[in-house]
C-alpha cells in the first residue's frame, strides 16, 4: 500500500501544508482531534505578542494592538468555516462556560419551558453544563437516544443541544433535519461544533440554526486550551440575555457604570478581560485553517479515512469500527471497539502512532487532514497490524491492571 | 529631589529584582495595577510551552508536561501571598467567570436568603455578575455605601462581597472587620482580591474569609488577560455546589460518565479546559512575585507612593488626592481628581509617563514595587509637575473633545 499512499502523497493539493505545521520527528500524529499541532507561525507570533505588545506596548496594546478587538476579529475569521455572518461569532472563554450562556439564553427565550433535550453519551461537559443549570433549578434536562430525539421534542423543551460530530464515534448529525424538528417544535438549537470546525464544512445560517459554540484547540490548532468560540444567530442579538454579564460584554466597559447594559451585538457574549495570549495563538491557527479552506479539508479528511480502512484491509484486519461505515456520515475520525483498546492505544503509542483510548474500548484514531499525509495512513495501518498480531499490547493490558492493583 | 531618589534606590533591598523584569525605554510604568510588566524569563518559558511542550509533546503533554495539574499548580503557589492553604486556591477562567461561581455557591449555602450586599462603585464586573443571577431570579443586589455596609447586613444577606483594595481609589477594606461582620450577620464573605493580591500581604485564612478570587494580570505580572484565581476555605469544600459544573470540575473527567460528580477538593471550582498558554505565562510571574515576597514588596510600595507625594510637594503641586492619604490604608496606587484628569493622563503618555484616566476626573498611578524605582518616582512627579504648569494637557483635552464632537 506504500506505492499507492505515495502516488495519493503526489497529487494531494493539499501535500504542501504540512511544512506549515511543526511535528516531531518518529510521530504518526492521529490525536489532531483532541489537541490539533502546532502552526509554524506560532511561535513566532507568540513571541511577537509577549516580548513586543506585551512588553513593549504594555497597557497600550490593549488599543495599539487592538487587544479590545481579538475575540470580535477572530471569531469573523471564524465565522466562514461555519456557515455563519462575521458579526455572528465570537471568541471567548471555554465551550463549557459558553454553553452555560447559550443554555441560558435559550431558556430566556422559551418562559414556561424548562427541558434542555440531549443524546446520553454526548460529550461529558455538555451535560455537565445542563446540570450545572439544574442545580440552579432553571433548567430539566432530557438525555434521548439518536433515534427517539424527535418523539422527545414536546412543548416543555426550550433547547435541542446537539454535538454535530460525535466525540467518540465521529457520527454527525443530520443538522438541517433535526434543526426543523426542533423549530418545529418551538425549541431552539445549540450546536455544538468541537468535532467539526475546520475539519468540515457547516452551514449555521443554511440551516436555520440558532446558537453554537466549539472548541479552539482541536482542528483549529490553536494550542492546549485555547479559547473556545460562540455564534448567535442575528435575528436573536437583540433579544438574548444571558447571565455571565461581565464588563466585557457592558457596552461601554469603560464608562465605569454600576448598572450593566449589554453590548448591542455578539460581544455581549463576553464576561472577563480576553486572554489574549491564547486568543494570539488561536488565530494562527484559525488563518492557516481558513486559507486552506474546509471543503478541501474534508475532501482529503474522508480520503484518508478511507484510504486507512483500505489498508487495514489489505493486512487481513478487522476490527470492529463504531463510526460510521460511509466518510459522509462520520466527522474526521475511525473509532474502533475492541476489548483490549487500551493496550493497543499504549502500543501504538510506544511506536510513535498516537491515537487516544476512550473508555471503556475505543480506540480512536484522528485524521487531521491539514498535516497528514496518506503515506502515515500506511504507515499507522502497518502498525496496528503489528501490535495486533504481536504481544506488545498484552504488556501494556498486563501493566495498567498491575497499576491499578 | 533626584539625590534622595538615588539614595533610596541604593539602599533599597528589591533594586535588583528590576532587571527581572523587561521595561521598554524611556518609560515610566505607573500602570502595573492595570497590566504588570513583562518577567523577562516569560519569553523563554512561553517558547518553551510552545515549541517543546506542544509542538514536541502533543496530547502527551497533557500528562507528561503536568498540564493538568498546572491550575492547582499555580493555585498553591499564589496561596501563600493571600494568606491561604495551598489545597484552597486554583487558577482558572476569569475574576468575572469565578465571581458567578462563588456568589452561585454562596447562595446555595445560605438557602432563604438572596441577598448580595456590594457597594456602590466596586470594580463593575463585581456589581454585574450579581445582576447576572438576578437576571436569573436567584439574587437579588443590594449596594450600601462604605459607611453604611454594616447595617446593611440583615437577615436577607447570603453574601457580602467586598473589594479589598478599591480600583479606583485604592482605598482598603479592613478585612477582619468586614468579615466579622458578616458573620455576625449570618452571611458569608467574598473577596475581590484583584488590587492587592502580590502587592501587599493578605491574610484570607486569619479573618476566617470564605471566598475570594483575583487577577492574574495586575501584580502577578501573568500577562493580558491572565487566568484569574479562585479561594474557597477548606471547610467549605465538602458542601461546594456551583453551577459551572464543566468536565474539568469533575472528579474522574476522562471517565466520561453522563452524570456530574464535583471533585472533592478546590479542583471541583474548573470548569472547562485549562488555558495551558495563560497559565504557563502567569505562573512565571506568580514565581518571581512570590520569590520577592508580598511583605517586602508592600513596604516598598508604601516607600514609593510616600515619596512621590513627597516630590509632588517639592514640586510645590498639590492636587485633590482621593486615595487615602496614610499609605497603610491604601493600595499600590495613588488617584487624584482633577476637571482635567484626561488630558493630564494624555499629556503623561506623551512624554512615556504611563498612568491611566477613570472616567470620569480621575488620573491614577500605579506604584507596581517589583520593578519601579525610588528614581521612577521623582521623574514622574517632575513631568506631573511641567505638565500640570504647561499647556500639553489643553492640546490633549482639546483632542479629546474635538474628537467626540
Amino acid at each position: 500500500m506504500m506505492t499507492r499512499a505515495f502516488e495519493l502523497d503526489a497529487s494531494d493539493p493539499l501535500s504542501d501544508y504540512r511544512q506549515r505545521f511543526t511535528l516531531p520527528d518518529g510521530v504518526i500524529y492521529l490525536d489532531g482531534n483532541s489537541l490539533g499541532a502546532l502552526p509554524t507561525a506560532t511561535p513566532a507570533a507568540m513571541a511577537r505578542v509577549v516580548e513586543n505588545e506585551w512588553g513593549e506596548g504594555l497597557i497600550r496594546s490593549w488599543n495599539d494592538a487592538d487587544w479590545f478587538e481579538m475575540g470580535g476579529r477572530i471569531g469573523a475569521k471564524i465565522a466562514p468555516l461555519i456557515g455563519a455572518q462575521p458579526d455572528e461569532v465570537i471568541a471567548c472563554d471555554t465551550v463549557s462556560v459558553n454553553l452555560f450562556k447559550l443554555i441560558s439564553a435559550a431558556l430566556a427565550m422559551r418562559p414556561g419551558r424548562k427541558v434542555i433535550l440531549s443524546e446520553p453519551g454526548n460529550f461529558p461537559t455538555d451535560i455537565y453544563m445542563i446540570e450545572g443549570l439544574e442545580r440552579q433549578g432553571l433548567a430539566v434536562q432530557r438525555l434521548a437516544s439518536r433515534g427517539r430525539i424527535t418523539e422527545a421534542l414536546d412543548d416543555d423543551v426550550a433547547l435541542l443541544m446537539l454535538t454535530h460530530a460525535h466525540y467518540k464515534t465521529g457520527e454527525l448529525f443530520d443538522m438541517a433535519a433535526m434543526t426543523k424538528a426542533a423549530h418545529d417544535a418551538g425549541a431552539l438549537v445549540l450546536w455544538d461544533l468541537s468535532h467539526s470546525t475546520g475539519a468540515m464544512p457547516v452551514d449555521l445560517n443554511g440551516v436555520d440554526a440558532d446558537f453554537a459554540t466549539g472548541c479552539g484547540y482541536k482542528y483549529l490548532c490553536g494550542g492546549p486550551g485555547a479559547p473556545a468560540f460562540a455564534y448567535v444567530a442575528e435575528r436573536h442579538h437583540a433579544g438574548l440575555a444571558q447571565p455571565l454579564t461581565g464588563w466585557f460584554g457592558h457596552a461601554r466597559p469603560f464608562a465605569f457604570s454600576d448598572e450593566y447594559e449589554a453590548a448591542p451585538g455578539i460581544e455581549q457574549l463576553q464576561c472577563g478581560t480576553s486572554p489574549i495570549l491564547g486568543l494570539a495563538a488561536l488565530e494562527v491557527g484559525v488563518d492557516l485553517i481558513a486559507e486552506i479552506g474546509v471543503d478541501r479539508l474534508y475532501a482529503k479528511s474522508q480520503a484518508l479515512s478511507e484510504f486507512f480502512l483500505e489498508c487495514m484491509a489489505a493486512h487481513g484486519m478487522s476490527l470492529e469500527l463504531v463510526s460510521p461505515s460511509q466518510s459522509d456520515e462520520r466527522g474526521s475520525q475511525l473509532s474502533f471497539r475492541h476489548e483490549n483498546a487500551y493496550g493497543l492505544c499504549q502500543a501504538l503509542i510506544a511506536r510513535g502512532v498516537i491515537g487516544d483510548f476512550r473508555d471503556p474500548d475505543i480506540l480512536r484514531l484522528g485524521f487531521a487532514p491539514a498535516y497528514l499525509r496518506f503515506e502515515d495512513m500506511a504507515e499507522a495501518a502497518r502498525h496496528l497490524a503489528e501490535v495486533f498480531a504481536g504481544e506488545e499490547w498484552r504488556r501494556e493490558e498486563f501493566n495498567r491492571r498491575a497499576a491499578v492493583t
